[in-house]
C-alpha cells in the first residue's frame, strides 16, 4: 500500500530518520513507521502534530498568510517536517536533531502526489 | 546598531525577502525592516509569530522534544523563518512564497551570535 511504502521510505532514505506518520487532522493515523531500533510514542506525537497544525492554521489565518502547506520544526531533541496533504490529512517525518532536514522535505514533497491520489 | 543591520541584511540578501523583525515574546518588537516597496503590517504579523511560538512551545513540551530552536512555515502566500534567540526574544524573516528559504535560514543562523551578545 502506497501509504506504508511512503512512510517507510521517508524514514529509511533520510539520514537521521526516526519515524513517519500519515494522520488525519483529528489525530487518528492512517499508517506509521518507526525505525526498528527506535523507541518513540508516535501516536502521542502525531496527536500533538495535529493540534499544532490546527493552532498554526488559526494564526496564519489571522496573518492573512493563507493555508499552511509545510512546517519544519527544530527543537533540542528532534527535527520534524510536517507536510499538509489535504485539509484533512498530513504526513509528518521525525528526524534526529542532526538529520538531513532538506532530504526529508524533498522525499515528502516528491511523494505527495501519489498519496493525494489515494486520499 | 547590530539589530537594525541584521534585519535589513536578512531581507536584502535573501531572494524574495519582504520583511524581518526582532521581537520579544510579549509581541513588542526591538526593531524591524520592511523592504521599501512592500506593504505589510509587520507589527500584527510579529504578534502572531509570538503567539505561534508560545503555542508551539506548549506542544513540543508535551512531545518531550525540548525547546523550540527554529520554525519554518510555508503557507499559500508566504515563507517564514522564525529563529528563537533566547527564551525572551526571536527573529522572524518573511519571504515571498518563491523566496530562498535556505538562504534566509542561513543568514539568521550566522547572525544569531552577534544578536545574542546584545540581548
Amino acid at each position: 500500500m502506497i501509504f506504508d511504502e511512503v512512510v517507510q521510505k521517508a524514514v529509511e532514505e533520510t539520514n537521521g530518520g526516526i519515524a513517519a506518520v500519515i494522520m488525519a487532522s483529528d489525530g487518528i493515523s492512517i499508517t506509521q513507521y518507526v525505525k526498528p531500533e527506535k523507541n518513540i510514542d508516535l501516536e502521542t506525537l502525531g496527536i500533538e502534530y495535529a493540534n499544532l497544525l490546527a493552532e498554526i492554521a488559526k494564526h496564519t489565518e489571522a496573518m492573512e498568510a493563507g493555508s499552511v502547506k509545510e512546517v519544519c520544526l527544530k527543537t533540542d531533541n528532534f527535527l520534524s517536517v510536517i507536510r499538509v496533504l489535504t485539509s484533512e490529512y498530513f504526513i509528518a517525518l521525525i528526524l534526529q536533531k542532526d538529520g538531513n532536514l532538506g532530504k526529508g522535505r524533498f522525499i515528502l514533497r516528491v511523494n505527495a502526489p501519489a498519496l493525494l491520489k489515494e486520499l
